[in-house]
């Protein structure tokens, strides 16, 4: 039996031992120094934010346990937030003898030694001081359209893994259960910038929701969320092209499938909800971090804007979504105003 | 001032009263011999559809006036459906003297002389009987994600014009209000095919959430809506380069922006629903034609195939999603399990 480690035990990594565990694999779950008291919950009977059992064969370990997670594992699926992925990266290579392949769960950029990065990027530099310059470094970049609670409820979900390396091309098909199609991409930084993006420019159509639903009834605006939608394929595709990636794969259930189930439901569109409806922006996402409701956009956001910068300093002033986003959200501009001019230009 | 003439008094044809309206220009808006009822309506007080005052300078006529209703105007607006079309336009036909430029909301594909062609080919060739082969035929195609309802009410729309014809790229943005934003487009072919082809896909997320909605909650199954919206807008940009339009438009505001907008509200989207929730499909498209919710997607679908065939003979199998919506739609295959067999393959 094959057995894979999920580290974190929040919505997502939580979500992926359900498919998992129904491929025939042994999963051990761990948490974060944050995640005690959900593995407290799950071995006590449901996930606390999934609200239900967890599969059969999932073994639980709390944050403490991170060595005995680890051992003897032929896989580990990373799926704890942008801020914590660094730590606990550093913290696997700590714990682990032999390099086994990643899965990449968590979305959105990292600083790492001063700089913003995407996350595997970051990844490789830390595997790298461990393992040296010529060991593979194996990572999955997984992405598209994968609203964890539904993927737990197993309502048909289709993911996208990406590979680094031709050796991974005929392991994620192994995780495709009847209601869980995985199929193989080959852009993986491509993924990685659609599903870090999607997640900032899903605040704006919260945004828009938090404003507009109150005055004309929520789905009666979509002339102008539609607007905000096609705008932010337009600017993440760019971005992807800065970045190496391909436009296809933006262009596909990376990415424009993936933002369309993003700024129908999960955090982001709801962080930008809050602050559409009045609230403050840092004071809103600090109430729902504390709550584990993790906008991931919003920390992606704040760092972005940097990073494009080094991609190329002439793209920032091609973004008018992103810049009116980072606006409200971090240089205090009024909401509504901000996103009427976003509109009318 | 300006005038023009609006063809059709339902959603669409009305709505662009109140831009055209306030950019200065009298309009007379006719309605066809099914919107004498409609007409009356609009005179004594309220459109009965958009449930409001109809603007300040529209004159309105009713179908046997069609003649006056031409009569002087510098441009025409045609927004009737599709089945009643090249009625009108022989109507036109016979009711001007001079040629003027075209401008067309209708949506969706008509069957002509015995084939079925693009509306705007169909019209030409109309034109091309009374005025021969040397006078310019104008005709502006018009898209984008506009909600008609919300375009009356006046709530933020980006709309899209592609001339057929230089002589024009100076008009649309005459017609710019501040919530009416004007972009030409240079792809009048990409722009019919995306308008067309949005309404026939919307059905399936429609019936998607006529199926799921009950099971799940609205919105709490995007996983799989997602994937729909993302194969419907890969087989729209396949059938639009096939009949010479540019990929470029449908992933943009024409395509990606009008379907995201047409999946969260309007007629095809609540057909579908419908038919998701066990409505016979042409008895169901019947009883809401007869209301006057006529799903364009339907009528589109019904002869979509045959014309895909005659742009190229292999392109229908390349279709899934296509195929899936026909065969529930027009061959009696079982709902669910057509759809399901859609998501997994």
């Amino acid at each position: 039996m094959r057995k894979a480690a999920v580290l974190g035990a929040g919505y997502m990594g939580s979500a992926i031992t359900y498919p998992l565990s129904d491929s025939g694999i042994e999963v051990n779950l761990w948490g974060t120094w944050l995640d005690d008291s959900i593995i407290d919950s799950c071995i006590r009977g449901n996930h606390p934010k999934l609200k239900q059992k967890m599969p059969e064969n999932v073994n639980f370990f709390y944050s403490k346990e991170l060595k005995a997670a680890l051992k003897d594992v032929d896989m580990i699926f990373i799926g704890v937030t942008s801020n914590g992925f660094v730590d606990v990266f550093n913290l696997v290579m700590d714990n682990i003898k032999d390099n086994v392949p990643f899965f990449k769960l968590t979305k959105g950029l990292v600083e790492y030694e001063g700089n913003v990065e995407r996350i595997a990027q970051a990844a490789e530099k830390i595997f790298r001081k461990k393992f040296g310059p010529k060991e593979d470094f194996l990572m999955t970049v997984i992405g598209g359209a994968v609203n964890a609670a539904e993927l737990s409820k197993k309502i048909h979900t289709t993911s996208i893994y990406a590979p680094n390396n031709e050796k991974l091309f005929s392991v994620p098909g192994t995780f495709s259960t009847d209601y869980y199609s995985v199929i193989v991409g080959r852009d993986p930084v491509g993924l990685e910038i659609s599903s870090a993006f999607k997640n900032v420019f899903s605040i704006m159509v919260g945004i828009s929701d938090g404003i507009f639903a109150p005055k004309y009834g929520r789905g009666h605006y979509v002339n102008l969320n539609s607007f905000i939608y096609n705008q932010g394929m337009i600017e993440m595709s760019k971005i992807a092209l800065a970045a190496g990636g391909d436009e296809n794969t933006v262009f596909n259930l990376a990415g424009m499938g993936d933002f369309y189930a993003a700024t129908l439901s999960g955090r982001n569109q709801r962080y930008g909800e809050e602050v559409g409806k009045g609230g403050k922006p840092h004071e809103t996402f600090s109430s729902l971090f504390e709550k584990g409701e993790v906008s991931e956009g919003y920390m992606a956001l704040k760092i972005s804007l940097e990073w494009i910068k080094t991609l190329d300093p002439n793209l920032p002033s091609q973004l008018p979504l992103l810049n009116a986003i980072y606006s409200i959200i971090f240089e205090n501009k009024d909401v509504e105003k901000t996103l009427m001019e976003f509109l009318s230009n």
